[in-house]
C-alpha cells in the first residue's frame, strides 16, 4: 500500500464490517451505506459497482444479501487494492477490477448485470478549494463525466436490470440531464437531514427498458427533531436500522 | 371566437378574476394560479409569460401585484384573443403577442424582462390517448420542445432576472435536462397532494447569471390529512389563501 499511506480501520453496519481506508483523501461516510441499503437485490443476482473505492457499498450489500455475485470497478489501484483486502478481511466475495469506466476490459463488456450501483464523484472545486490529496481529487472531482457513468451503467445492465445511484442533491440537474434513454421508470428519493429542510442527498433508481413515468417521492428524513439538539446518534429508527444493523431501505410504493 | 366554440366563464382567486376559456380543450386548473403565486415580482417590474393560453397565470399575478408590465405570448390565435378579452374584462393591463416561441417578433427580441414565467405544455400521448381536440393537442403536446421554452426564457431575461416554471413532476428530468447554462441558482419546490405522497407538480425557479448551487426543497403539501376524506375544499390554509384569496406562495428560505 505504498501509494496510500496512513490507513484507518472503521466499523460499518454496527461492527459487522471492518473497513480499512486512507486516513486522508476520499473517506466513506453514510452515502455508500445508504446506497447499498437501497438496492433491491436478491440472492443469485449479479451486481456491478462503478467506482467502488475501498468497497464499502458492495460490502454492505454483500453483508445484507447473501449469494450475490459482486463486482467492483475502481480506477485508482491503491483503492482497488484496499477493496480486495477489505473483502477478504470481511469474508465477502467481491471481484475487484482495476479499470477506467471509459475502457472496461472485455471480461466486463461481455456481461449484463442485474444491478449496477454507483456513488459518482462530485466536484468540490466549485466551492473554490482544490483538494490537496490527489486520490481525493480523483474520487471527488469530475475526472470522468457523469454522463459516462450513467451510459456505462446503462450498457452493463441486463434488460430489466436496475441502476441505483446516490448523489449530493445539488448535482440532481446534472444526474437527470445525463440520464440515458435506455433507462426508464426513474424514481427519485430525496434524503433530508430534518423535517422541512432541503434535501442533502438523493437516491435514484432506474430500470433498463423501464416504461414508467418519472416519480418524485416524498423525502426520507434522516434525523429526529427539527434541529440538531444533541451530539449523539439522532437518526430516525429506520435509518439507524440501515446504518447500525444493515437493514434494507425500502422505496415508497 | 369562431375557432373556439363553447366557452365557459370560471372564477379564479375566490371570484377576483372571471376567466372565459374553452369548454373543451386545454383548461386552466390550479397550475397557473400556483405559478403566479410563486413569482417573486414587485411593482414596476416586467413579466413575460411564454405560452399564456387564456391568460390565467399573468392575470393572477397582475391581480396580486399592482404596477407590473405584463406581456403574454401565445401561439394559438383563439387562445390569444381570449387572453386579451379576459384582461380587458378583469381590468388588468396585459399585452398579448400572438407568436411562436421559436420566432418571437423583434419588439420582444429587443427586451429583457425581470421575470419570465411558463407552464410548458406536457405530453399526454405517452399515456396512449391522443387528445381529440386540436387546441388541447397543441397546448398539452410537445409541438415546441421543452429546451426551446427554457432557452427562450433565458434569452428574454434581464441579467439577474427570474424564471419561474410549473410542471407535472413526471417531466422533471426533461425540465432539468433542458436547463440553460445561462440560468443558475435553480430551486425546486415539489408540490404533493398529501403528506408522504409522491409529488404531482413541481415549481422551479432559476436566476439568469445565478451562481448558487441547485436546491431541492422540502415538498409543499396541498391538502389536509393523509387521504381524501371529503369532497369539499381540503386545501391547507396556505394553499387555500393562494387559490381563494390571491396570496403569494413563499419559497422556503
Amino acid at each position: 500500500m505504498s501509494a496510500v499511506e496512513g490507513l484507518t480501520q472503521d466499523a460499518f453496519l454496527g461492527g459487522r464490517l471492518a473497513i480499512r481506508q486512507p486516513e486522508r483523501g476520499y473517506r466513506a461516510g453514510i452515502d455508500p451505506v445508504l446506497l447499498a441499503a437501497a438496492v433491491p437485490a436478491a440472492a443469485g443476482q449479479s451486481v456491478l459497482e462503478l467506482g467502488c473505492g475501498v468497497g464499502v457499498a458492495s460490502l454492505c450489500l454483500g453483508a445484507r444479501v447473501p449469494g450475490l455475485a459482486l463486482t467492483g470497478v475502481e480506477l485508482q489501484p491503491a483503492y482497488a487494492d484496499l477493496a480486495r483486502e477489505n473483502a477478504r478481511a470481511n469474508g465477502i466475495a467481491l471481484d475487484i477490477v482495476t479499470a477506467d469506466l471509459a475502457a472496461l476490459p472485455a471480461s466486463l463488456r461481455g456481461r449484463g448485470f442485474d444491478h449496477v450501483i454507483a456513488n459518482p464523484p462530485y466536484h468540490l472545486r466549485e466551492c473554490g478549494s482544490a483538494a490537496p490529496d490527489p486520490g481525493r481529487e480523483t474520487a471527488l472531482g469530475e475526472a470522468t463525466p457523469l454522463a459516462l457513468w450513467i451510459e456505462t451503467a446503462a450498457r452493463r445492465l441486463a434488460p430489466g436490470g436496475w441502476l441505483t445511484l446516490i448523489q449530493r442533491a445539488e448535482r440532481l440537474p446534472a444526474v437527470l440531464g445525463a440520464m440515458d434513454t435506455r433507462l426508464g421508470s426513474v424514481e427519485l428519493l430525496p434524503l433530508t437531514a430534518r423535517l422541512g429542510r432541503p434535501a442533502k442527498l438523493v437516491l435514484l433508481r432506474a430500470r433498463k427498458g423501464g416504461k414508467g413515468a418519472f416519480r418524485l417521492h416524498s423525502p426520507l428524513i434522516l434525523h429526529e427533531g427539527s434541529r440538531h439538539e444533541r451530539d449523539g446518534d439522532s437518526y430516525v429508527p429506520a435509518i439507524s436500522d440501515v446504518l447500525r444493523r444493515g437493514a434494507a431501505l425500502s422505496w415508497p410504493g
